[in-house]
């Protein structure tokens, strides 16, 4: 019989290669900056309410079978709602038998992830993208090379070269994730014409496109360009959306589309038994015409909410701070002087309230992302994104002596 | 320049090791004996629409943010709720601090399997136990060995043995993963003794115990033991549950609760940006008095489904299905002569309309599982239940040549 052993010895039966261990959550800063949070005030309320109410009177029965009576692709209203939205706004015909409902967009990530990446596997990223899609495949130990960005996304020529370098090592990337409208967090928009280079090229080298869409209901500047998936007759582009910018972040419904051959192979790696029935049913019942209100709704407040950070933004770093003046969205992404470590200042800023992401962890190359920062306004009032910028400011100024003027007051 | 490659080469860039392709679905069989589906007229849709209009029209703003107000283990009310609960129906006090809201508890299984376990790694489950659980360790590499079982739960003199076997080759298994109240598939419930001793053997040979609750609130026989959890002050017990089976399974609400040291370390492998707010704010807002009523009128009502298809099984077939009648829950594991093959029976009964689950899914060891089968009864009504056990005692006649006879009829 073995020796009895102390009895905290179960922390030590835990994975050696773990991440650190969590802390406790102590709420909110005071200026929040950073995650997709929206615009409280934009939350159709009522509108949800009531869609409860409906749906489930009607047909909440379904709630006793996993899967409702739709089956494991999620949904079927809400799949059709999908389908006729992405018809309507993103010139994106598509057949709700291919639609996939995930929980979140971040499930659509994971499991594209998991169907085709293998530890040591390779593929392409936005040099400035998703943080959360940086930090899945370096924990799946994949390899990422960043495409540079311009004001209108990925630049062509870069690509082409990346490609060509890659299958001259005999190295064949197996996607390019890219967010071509309203880009994260540039906050750009790839026109037509790239996105049909951008399919050009994946095709010539026999690779996927990942094309997450999350914000592209926000944008406010310009025209919405056909979706990528919508430009390509062979089935290259996966394609991942969400509700999470559109209605509410905290409702985990986002949506995966790629045609069934390969459909069928995703499908039996979503081991959840389905993503949440009501809000499904709920988002279902909401339908095309709320959303389109909401959207455009929203749309205006997130602009104007954008339009405070910019002035202040330039009242506060002047020519320290260049940016894009994003055409969407909810985040604006700042290249402040080199010398500035934007790691370093995410944490002092932290502990003094205001929450910022630190470019680094949204950059393929983190060293050249270390001065950069992305900060997002859907969440914080025009007057909470005023004195936060302010208040970034000096303790940037503080730590760094960036800017070196601000509010036309010296420093 | 590389040369152009068909167009339907993404599919071949797929992982090799992928899981066979899924099908279409083609709806529900006529005869559906499996999955944890529940009673649909017992869903509380009245109740369950009020609590939705409650609770968005009062905290809905919060959906702007990701995980409401309540930071990443899930919706303060519902860990509140949570807790309230287990200790009146479960004599297990636990702190909503330590409960970390889950998608189901199948992302508790996954979370915990993800923090303990790496390829090659052994743990103890019960010899017939929740399929989806073996086919998680199966498909992450991992040794599982099945403790015997009798109407008492995990024999612990054969657990005994198991554990001293292990130690003498030198294996540190990591956790025994145990249903104890109205155990998958059997529906037994192990007494209060047998807990302490499992305890106490998991103390001696230094391993933890995953304890999953999800069917303990659908007990209709005798008192409800406290939970392993609360026996237990070492903080060595990891424990699950759900709303699936007390409220409705495609609501996606399950619980994980761990002492700090231990869930501090989980809480950073949930990468979803929450779980699905709408259904922690519904489920909080219905609350204990709710749940309390719905789970006593659904157990009445899933005793009587049980008493209608144990009655069926015995007059359809009669000595040769051996059963322990359940104490609970939803399913009754069937134990057929050695020679039927459920696995090949489940193949043709589906073909007919029947739906079961062959017990070498459901069994540690396969071939001894392989002349069991699983069947629930939570959803069908009663005259399906009759007309379903008929139909498959007459397939598996045809097939087998038993049931010798059924219904009091030679066949």
């Amino acid at each position: 019989m073995t020796e009895s052993k102390p009895t905290d010895d179960i922390a030590n039966l835990l994975r050696s290669d773990l991440p650190p261990a969590a802390s406790r959550w102590n709420g909110f800063p005071e200026f929040n900056f950073v995650g997709g949070n929206n615009d409280a005030d934009s939350v159709p309320l009522k509108t949800l309410a009531a869609c409860a109410q409906t749906v489930l009177m009607r047909e909440g029965r379904n709630l006793a079978t996993y899967f409702l009576a739709s089956g494991p692709m999620g949904y079927l209203p809400l799949r059709e709602f999908i389908a006729a939205k992405l018809a309507l706004r993103a010139s994106y015909p598509c057949d709700p038998a291919d639609i996939l409902v995930t929980t979140g967009s971040m499930q659509a990530l994971d499991l594209v992830n998991s169907a085709f990446l293998s530890p040591g596997d390779t593929v392409i990223i936005e040099e400035g993208t998703y943080g959360g899609a940086i930090g899945k495949l370096k924990s799946a130990g994949i390899n990422y090379i960043g495409a540079p960005l311009d004001e209108d996304g990925i630049r062509m020529d870069a690509l082409a070269d990346i490609l060509q370098d890659l299958a001259d090592k005999g190295i064949q990337p197996k996607f390019i994730y890219t967010i071509p409208t309203v880009q994260n967090p540039t906050g750009s928009v790839m026109p037509l014409a790239r996105r049909q280079e951008l399919l050009k090229l994946a095709k010539q080298y026999g690779i996927a496109i990942f094309e997450d869409d999350c914000y592209a209901d926000l944008l406010w500047e310009g025209d919405r360009p056909p979706t990528t998936a919508s430009l390509d007759p062979d089935g290259r582009v996966l394609y991942t959306g969400s509700f999470s910018k559109s209605i509410a972040p905290a409702l985990r419904v986002g949506y995966l589309i790629a045609d069934w051959p390969v459909m069928s192979r995703i499908l039996p790696l979503k081991k959840d038994a389905g993503s949440g029935a009501l809000e499904q049913m709920v988002l279902a019942e909401f339908g095309l015409d709320h959303f389109t209100r909401n959207v455009t709704d929203l749309t205006a407040t997130l602009k104007g909410k954008c339009d405070a950070m910019v002035a202040a933004l330039e009242e506060q770093f002047g020519a320290s701070a260049e940016f894009l003046v994003p055409k969407g969205g909810i985040f604006i992404w700042i290249t402040l002087p080199d010398g500035v470590d934007t790691t370093r200042l995410a944490q002092v800023a932290i502990s003094e309230g205001v929450a910022i992401n630190p470019g680094a962890e949204w950059s393929a190359d983190a060293d050249s992302g270390r001065h950069r920062l992305r900060l997002c306004f859907g969440n914080p009032d025009k007057q909470t994104i005023r004195d936060g910028v302010r208040k970034l400011a000096e303790i940037c100024h503080r730590e760094t002596g960036i800017p070196s003027r601000s509010g036309n007051i010296d420093h």
